[in-house]
């Protein structure tokens, strides 16, 4: 049963299929959750239509729906509905806008109407924070994707909000940067819903989250005040860091319309490598083995459970190459950072790194296999990646995104496989490097509201004030939304909750901001 | 003039000088600025006293002088003045609590008399924010020093507020690991301090700032809400991120009591060279082919100008291996983070490193030496870290700390060299792979207050717009404290500006929190 490194090395991947980076999930029927609107706001007129059509003067910059309610817009739908389809909003009126000039005299007169808005980047979001819940105007940034530029010398990128990750990805390739952060959303998610959701990813381990990486940031608040934060120092102590307070905040604060952003070199090379073991105190000694010994070099490290690579084979093309047989999986990064080696070099520095790391874990792992060349690194990640897509693909499912102690992952993960029995097929996996755990549990197809609304109830509170039990966060990296509004406050004390309240009304008096969401 | 990389190797450092790590400039005399109180507190009484007496139960908890004004104590007079010896408070009474709870209950009980506070970690602030402008009660954290702990598995160390930075520095060694900020002001620099002022220092090139590394941190707002952020989980979004908030905040909102810092490894080798060159072109090549050569493996890059150099020698008994005759110097610290290679193997890894990256600026610098060994190391740093001390000894001394775009330095220095014309010596020095200089120009001695006030007014706030005017921040690292105070708002926009005003008001109603600091 002992592995042998040398033999790892020759191993070829098998199965490999591409995948598109933005996964649609548009194919399931849409669970509406009703929410109870306790506030009272203006209702859309052709007059402020009339007045948004002044502001943003092309045919283009407007998606709006008949609003005597006869006809509807297909297009419109689109903004109302998000990702997960779990919910689906009214809005009648989504605008574009393409500057942050515009931004800002949108926001001062919906402040003055009182009118609702959601700020939309890629709405690829996974808790209910970016679509309607009721009428809502959709302030969508995907016309503001204009790339400003890049400075080498500070390492630092501009760019407007609504630039898609991917574009992002590419544009830096040609200096031999990349950004910071990095998820499986890129071809779809925004840099500007990165930030409003502090998005984590598989980067953030080596490379550190938005709030160190962000070195500028413009920002509208409702009544359409700019501040404008771009002035992109790596170093700038005069007065309140600003800044962090929208990062995270999910458009509830205001709208990020432009972002200046560390980045870091792409290293000269990396690869990775997938392992199989057989429990999870395996899978917490690879961890630090992995740390320990691969130190600055480690650029990823992620696990999955047999339960999600199963719902992978079931529902995808992909095939995992070290098959089903085993309990847990995972995948580790490494990276070679000197940039003055050759190719030859350098494919022998990280298998060092690698031989080295197997020496070390040989007789913890039971199976394992390192990509040849950049075609199985891809197929490597997907078996990672599409587990997300595998899920949907099951049917309806809860998701849930932990920070927990590492070590209570499986008996968190058992006790939720209890409390769901036959009814969901649930699985484990996500960033073990940072503590983050993504739970996914499916019930069969897409038909049976009634039982997911049954097994919700089971689930919920239950499984937030488990979390609280174990010292964990509710939201490791997606944020509350609108699913975990409710509950937010179980995980957070009063008293930074009060606080977190009385700057909600500071900036947003009016409570025009994406409301429901975060706050219930 | 051609430099040989081989010889380097060779040189001996001499002249190295042990420096305590905490400077002190007491003996230069007291520049007293009145300040003109617009805001009205109440003056402590007995009855004060003996309230806090109550809380603080023990006998060396507080440092009171006779409310009658007759006798003073000299220890008081610590907690009145400020490092630079600017300025000189006239405080009564400093409290030193050792739990959060009774800084909780301190806070509360001012809160509700209207009487002002400063918060005070070591003191080694240098823009007049950590002591009383008028009768401020001090409350200072030096009793707080217990370290909680340091937690591997993560690389978390909790610790409270009031430890100072060199005993964390020592106590994360046994486990390999080492904070993430430091400074010269290690020896007596709370991390609190640090916190508050979100201090930058030398190793933020690599390990970047604390916004980046604060996982987790208590504060107490004025009336005595404890905000306990101090679950220190490496991902957490729910809710805003009321952390950042304080980090910078300058003991204006409330009292950084605990805090959750993740810490990188000690690097398993370093070692630092120094390089002289004659004119700034060729420091900014330097600089690029640092970064690109060495990438991750360039830990720190600091320069100083000529000016600097001759105050160091005429000022300490440090000495420059590379001379006195050179325009400028640099200090470049290159890392080996792979902790498997025995000591010989690094020892060579980092020899590569420092010969590859001689080759490239080779026919750029004039000459240059590498530590051979950890005292040479120490006397290389000490070339650039003693220098504010030389100012100090110079005499009275502007002391100024921009972010400027990197090109700008030299003419920035030259346009104040010719506002102070003889008047005062002028060097340049600092972090410039941040973008971030500082300038101190010193007239000769501490007797001629008239002159350094006559000059204030040429230099002040003529500096700051012309910061403005390059797009800088007129303070990188040092924050604004009550010197920069009426300045602040020339570098912000008043957007900016007003909504951090709003959050105070919000946070810290009565204004009792450091009051004249960061807002005039
Ligand atoms: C396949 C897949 C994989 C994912 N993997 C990860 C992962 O690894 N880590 C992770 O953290 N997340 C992940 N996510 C979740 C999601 O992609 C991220 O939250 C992403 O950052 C959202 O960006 P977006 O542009 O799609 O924002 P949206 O979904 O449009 O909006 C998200 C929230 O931000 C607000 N918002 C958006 N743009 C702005 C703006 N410019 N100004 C103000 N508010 C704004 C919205 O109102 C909403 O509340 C994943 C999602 C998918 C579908
Ligand atoms: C020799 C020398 C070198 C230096 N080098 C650098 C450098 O490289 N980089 C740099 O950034 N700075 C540098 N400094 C400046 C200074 O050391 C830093 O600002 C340091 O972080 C201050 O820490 P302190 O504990 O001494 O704080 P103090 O001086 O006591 O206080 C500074 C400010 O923070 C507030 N404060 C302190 N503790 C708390 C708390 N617990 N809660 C709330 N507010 C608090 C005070 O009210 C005050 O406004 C240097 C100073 C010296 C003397």
């Amino acid at each position: 049963r002992h592995y042998k490194a040398s033999s790892l090395l020759r191993q070829t991947l098998v199965g490999r299929t591409s995948v598109s980076s933005s996964l649609n999930c548009a194919s399931a029927p849409q669970i509406i959750l009703v929410h109870s609107q306790n506030r009272s706001y203006s209702k859309l007129n052709q007059d402020d239509v009339n007045h948004f059509k002044g502001i943003l003067n092309k045919p283009e910059v407007a998606v709006i729906e008949d609003l005597e309610g006869t006809g509807s817009s297909s297009e419109l739908s689109g903004y109302n509905t998000d990702w997960l389809n779990k919910l689906k909003g009214n809005s009648k009126l989504a605008l574009r806008p393409s500057s942050t000039e515009e931004v800002s005299q949108i926001l001062k007169y919906c402040n003055s109407r009182h009118l609702a808005v959601v700020p939309q980047g890629g709405n690829t979001g996974l808790v209910g924070g970016s679509v309607p819940l009721d009428d809502e105007i959709v302030l969508s940034l995907n016309r503001m994707n204009n790339i400003i530029g890049f400075d080498k010398n500070y390492s630092i990128l501009k760019t407007q909000a609504g630039v898609v990750l991917e574009k992002l990805i590419e544009y830096l390739e040609q200096f031999g940067y990349m950004p910071p952060v990095d998820l499986g959303a890129r071809g779809s998610c925004h840099i500007g819903g990165n930030l409003a959701t502090n998005a984590g990813g598989i980067k953030l381990l080596k490379y550190n989250s938005l709030h160190a990486n962000t070195i500028g940031l413009t920002a509208v608040l409702p009544d359409g005040t700019i501040l404008d934060n771009m002035r992109a120092l790596r170093k700038d102590n005069t007065g309140y860091h600003l800044k962090h307070l929208f990062i995270g905040s999910e458009g509830t604060l205001g709208v990020i319309t432009e972002a200046a952003i560390l980045c870091p070199k792409i290293p000269a090379a990396h690869n990775v490598a997938l392992f199989a073991l057989d429990n999870f105190d395996k899978v917490e000694e690879v961890l630090r083995a992995s740390k320990d010994y691969l130190s600055e070099n480690l650029t990823a490290i992620e696990f999955f459970d047999s339960e999600s690579n199963n719902i992978l084979k079931d529902h995808t093309k992909h095939r995992n190459p070290l098959g089903y047989s085993h309990n847990y999986y995972m995948v580790v990064e490494v990276s070679n950072f000197d940039n003055t080696s050759t190719a030859e070099e350098n494919t022998k520095i990280i298998e060092d790194k690698f031989f080295g790391l197997f020496e070390k874990i040989s007789t913890v792992i039971e199976d394992g296999v390192i990509a040849q060349d950049s075609s199985q690194r891809e197929a490597i990640w997907n078996c990672r990646e599409r587990i997300v897509e595998g899920f949907f693909k099951e049917g309806m499912t809860f998701k849930y995104d932990f920070s927990l102690p590492i070590d209570k992952f499986p008996v968190f993960l058992d006790k939720i496989r209890d409390k769901l029995g036959d009814h969901a097929r649930t699985g484990g996996y996500g960033h073990i490097g940072d503590g983050n755990i993504h739970v996914n549990a499916s019930i069969k197809g897409y038909d049976n509201l009634k039982l997911f609304k049954e097994l919700q109830k089971e689930l919920e509170p239950w499984v937030f004030s488990l979390v609280e039990d174990y010292e964990g966060s509710i939201s490791a990296e997606h944020g509350i939304g609108s699913f975990k509004a409710p509950y937010f406050e179980l995980n957070k004390s009063n008293e930074m909750v009060s606080v977190m309240k009385q700057i909600k009304g500071v900036l947003d008096p009016n409570g025009i901001m994406n409301p429901h969401k975060l706050f219930d």
